[in-house]
């Protein structure tokens, strides 16, 4: 008796499974529908095409991955402190995942170059967390008193070089930690309110 | 009667000619030769192969295209002013690159990705001026005493959002300028004393 029930998670468990042992390229709905001893047809009526199922894949990973930085919201620290923490994980996570889940990574970084859904909602929660840390650093007169939206845009932009992907071939070079340091120094002292 | 003198600046002039007409990829000694009427052996005596050729053809092109700086390193303004006005005029030209002179900037892109000696001396000229004006600042204590080369690789990759060709794509965005500039008050407010 077959107990196994076809649905989203299978589905992308098995999408993941697929992208990590052929790479996202060359993964394609036959190999998973095979792995689920599913047919093409049952896949379909989940996902339309191949780009929206790694779409939805990149969506789950991206929750998944990023889930360290959610922690850091809560910390009872400084704003600066904080800021600084939240870029230093985020830029890690990053690392972390080019060097130990290279497939997904890669899967991660075609999908940056296009216009993916998935990862504009990502972009956009990232930003809501730092403006949300920037807000507290305005309130409590650490940080100067500017809109906190274009502010999180522009820290972000201004480390770009250590959390987008195309500059992982970097991220390999031993002195990364520091000269992600030497730059938020610049930004975050650039922010605040100095006596 | 033949005046024409086969020598380095000819061969590198019709190589730059060659890369506009077939982009750098498609380029070959072959088609240089031709346009020049000589042979292949002729060149040889002058470049080792191709990627020897199309890395002084970058060097000549980086010189001629980065010349605008130079006169900005003349300018009696503030550091913080010059800094400033360096960095947009060193991005606006990457744009202008980008788009008008689109195969000569993907050589540049292409070597870029590798370990190009060109690139490296490039950078390096680029480093030094940025130090150059930022240690004019920290002699006027208009900036903050830090280590002053140290502060120039901050600024630099702080930046490579709008200098870095793997952005290029992002360039034709008409927010780019307002951009760059929230970037630049961040980073030059990090480096100023203020009172």
């Amino acid at each position: 008796m077959n107990r196994f029930v076809l649905d989203k998670e299978s589905i992308l468990q098995a999408a993941e499974n697929a992208i990590r042992r052929y790479g996202p390229c060359k993964t394609n709905l036959t190999d998973i529908a095979k792995a689920l001893s599913v047919s093409h047809a049952a896949i379909y009526r989940y996902y339309a095409d191949k780009a929206d199922l790694l779409e939805a894949v990149t969506e789950r990973w991206l929750a998944r991955t990023f889930r360290s930085l959610d922690p850091i919201m809560r910390e009872n620290a400084r704003p600066e402190e904080k800021l600084r923490h939240y870029l230093q994980e985020l830029c890690r996570t990053k690392r972390a995942c080019a060097a130990t889940d290279p497939e997904m990574f890669e899967n991660y970084a075609v999908l940056s170059e296009g216009s993916s859904r998935a990862l504009k909602e990502h972009l956009h929660h990232i930003l809501n967390q730092m403006e949300s840390i920037i807000q507290q650093g305005i309130h409590s007169k650490a940080f100067i008193d500017q809109d906190p939206r274009q502010l999180a845009i522009s820290v972000f932009i201004a480390t770009s070089r250590f959390h987008h992907p195309a500059f992982a071939s970097e991220w390999q070079n031993p002195d990364i930690e520091n000269r992600l340091d030497a730059v938020l120094n610049l930004i975050l002292s650039g922010m605040e309110i100095r006596n």
